[in-house]
């Protein structure tokens, strides 16, 4: 088949309309694709997450570790290919652990990062050597027993919560003064200290202050904030305590076209600018990735399937609360921009009226958007909704029970299968029949 | 063993701390039923859910069909024991239909709601002579096309809006003037009728207002409204058109001690008061209960993980947003009570302090209280969560991939299990691995 990446692989900020529709258009006439039950399915961009994995590794010294945050897709073909660029991952529960595992990580790449991590999955984690990021001191005390009975070659750092407060979604901002996240600095100041001498094997700090919502200085400051807590105890010892300093979240990414946040190049050089030994080799860099690789590799296309008359006319689709979860529950948060194609993939034009764009599920909120302006609407025609890459099929909800659509990947090389169309009988099976 | 459910069978509006403490003693008592990695379970109070049903049967005509809206809960022994008490089933997507079907229930006592009906699933559901309810005139003329090619036994209604307002509760009220559901009676209200005259197989009439947070009357000025228009068309006819009357959603249930909502009776009485003719024998009523059947029946068991220090301490939970879904992005409209008893059951006492509950996931937004007065909490303690039988399990979100509890079924005859705690192999094919 042709190449069917048609988009400038720089600075492409979105995937727009045009190469969507086009890849469509593409993937609809390959023979055995798209059936008569792919009500919807899903789309990732492999070329443009590719880039955006390059684009961080350009952006930091060398000698950065790059973890991808499982959590925003969790697709374990995209994140083998991710695996093949050079990114670690960042594990945030057992079961992303062995995901990360089965992706072909090695443990040294992987970082461990969970609020509840019990007993038996530190030791896991200590047994195997992977990055464990602890949430608090209470889980510090716990790995010290537990390093006790075992050697181990895992780095052991402390999440530390700066407490400088929260971006526009208080939701996903992880940096506000009672976050459930870290060991709270203002508190705990000293007993992070503390920690330090107790523990010879304690040797990173890890920061997270949010992504999407989350300006450049709010992040910059979080992180200054926490890297200079590392170079005080650094000071505190002849040979330095700390070399390795984990940078969680970070990227906000544009869901709307009048939306410019910054670049991975701005962002690095943001924090360089801020904290310049940080980006000298004596230190490792992490990073923790996941929204700004994934969120605008991915878009969705569902067929509507009814368009239902009345004063408010409604397109009913076949995604709705199930895969855009933050969209319909928080939709003062969330937004996602949708367009329409025709049966063929056609970008439609024309008129347009408001549409509300009702999801397929039994309850009032499954909406994806209200009094939208579209072109003339038919059964049949193509709803496809942008960005949706990241936090979406990670967070299926089974409300209504219905089948996860199939996932398609594509890139240069074609169109591969991510995820088969869940079946009847995986679905009678996960409800015990 | 001895015999488990130990609360009166008579007027529990919820099951009380002291009985679910006692259970989950019996439960940790007996052996290989809670092991070491069940960090937490989901337990289902049998005879409360059997209860609950009876008294629905009670307070309607016997020649009612009441149907369990399986989106509540669709664990198929559950299911399978609501049908051998002769309970039907309502799908709102085309695995529950077959999840209906595999419990064991006769299709003529399915009920297929959905807004989004393909093609494809119209036709099974036609051929399985499932009772159908089209959500819109659209629908309709889609059915009227298939019937040419098919006789089917199905009886088919029409979803009608009442548009008579909403309840508190904006995201589960589906009767406002611009729901997503149903034919909406302002615009449609002669289109309505002159469907009845174009589709001769045409005999039922479906109206939903909504659940949890709408009052009696609410509820009962939008059943009335739908029921004097199916009155309205019958009078056209010689012989009565519509003799099949589909009340569904209902009854809202107490999360709280101080919530007293309507009894099922009382609920049957106020409609009953309103629509006498309802009541006769010449009326088929149908019911789809579904959070009055399920939701007090269940409650959770959650070890406490972590008890973070802080000025704002919190204890740290395995479940969250995954199961509590609504509770964490809507906090304003979803409440649970929530208490802790020890490792082994007892239920605690004494001062208390503040805590903020958290779940496990890498979110903020997943907390499950702030600031509730709890006695003091040690890690291996329980935390649990009342009035979790409905709307959780079944809205599951994967974010983090974490593990899907175990859930314990119980009745006078001992423990059985409901679902299986998923296992990670389950999870890495869920992902492609």
């Amino acid at each position: 088949m042709s190449n069917i990446c048609s988009c400038p692989a720089t600075e492409r900020s979105r995937l727009a309309p045009a190469p969507i529709a086009k890849i469509l258009r593409q993937a609809l006439a390959e023979p055995g694709l798209i059936d008569a039950e792919d009500s919807a399915a899903l789309f990732h961009d492999l070329s443009f997450m590719a880039e955006r994995c390059r684009a961080a590794q350009r952006a930091f010294p060398e000698n950065a570790l790059h973890t991808l945050a499982i959590k925003a897709n969790p697709l374990v073909p995209a994140l083998r290919r991710a695996a093949h660029l050079g990114m670690g991952m960042e594990a945030a529960s057992l079961v992303e652990l062995h995901l990360a595992l089965a992706a072909g990580v090695a443990p040294s790449r992987i970082v461990f990062d969970s609020p509840v991590k019990t007993e038996a999955e530190l030791a896991l984690a200590l047994e195997k050597g992977v990055h464990i990021n602890a949430d608090s001191l209470e889980e510090l005390a716990r790995i010290a027993r537990l390093r006790q009975a075992r050697a181990s070659e895992s780095v052991v750092g402390l999440r530390v919560n700066p407490q400088i407060g929260i971006g526009v979604i208080a939701q996903t901002s992880v940096a506000g003064g009672d976050s459930k996240f870290g060991a709270p600095v203002n508190e705990q100041r000293a007993a992070i200290i503390a920690a330090f001498e107790s523990y010879p094997w304690l040797s990173a700090l890890h920061v997270h202050i949010g992504s999407q919502g989350c300006k450049l200085p709010l992040l910059v400051s979080g992180v200054s904030a926490v890297f200079a807590l590392a170079q005080e105890i650094n000071r505190r010892w002849a040979a330095p305590r700390i070399r390795v300093f984990d940078v969680g979240g970070g990227l906000p990414v544009a869901y709307r076209d009048d939306e410019t946040p910054p670049t991975v190049a701005e962002y690095a050089q943001a924090l360089r600018r801020a904290m310049p030994e940080l980006f000298t080799p004596s230190w490792r860099l992490i990073t923790e990735f996941g929204r700004f690789i994934q969120a605008n590799a991915g878009w969705v296309a569902s067929r509507i399937e009814y368009v239902k008359a009345g004063a408010q006319p409604t397109l009913v689709a076949h995604v709705g609360a199930d895969l855009f979860l933050r969209r319909c529950y928080r939709p003062e948060d969330w937004h996602h921009d949708l367009f329409l194609t025709d049966g063929a993939g056609r970008i439609k034009t024309g008129p347009t009226r408001r549409y509300t764009v009702a999801g397929p599920l039994c309850f009032a909120g499954d909406v994806l958007a209200r009094q939208l302006a579209l072109p003339e609407a038919q059964p049949g025609d193509f709803l496809i909704i942008r960005d949706a890459g990241a936090y979406t099929l990670s967070m299926w909800s089974r409300y209504n029970s219905r089948q996860i659509p199939k996932v398609i990947g594509y890139d240069g090389d074609g169109f591969t299968l991510l995820r088969r169309r869940e079946s009847l009988t995986e679905l009678a099976a996960f409800w015990g029949a």
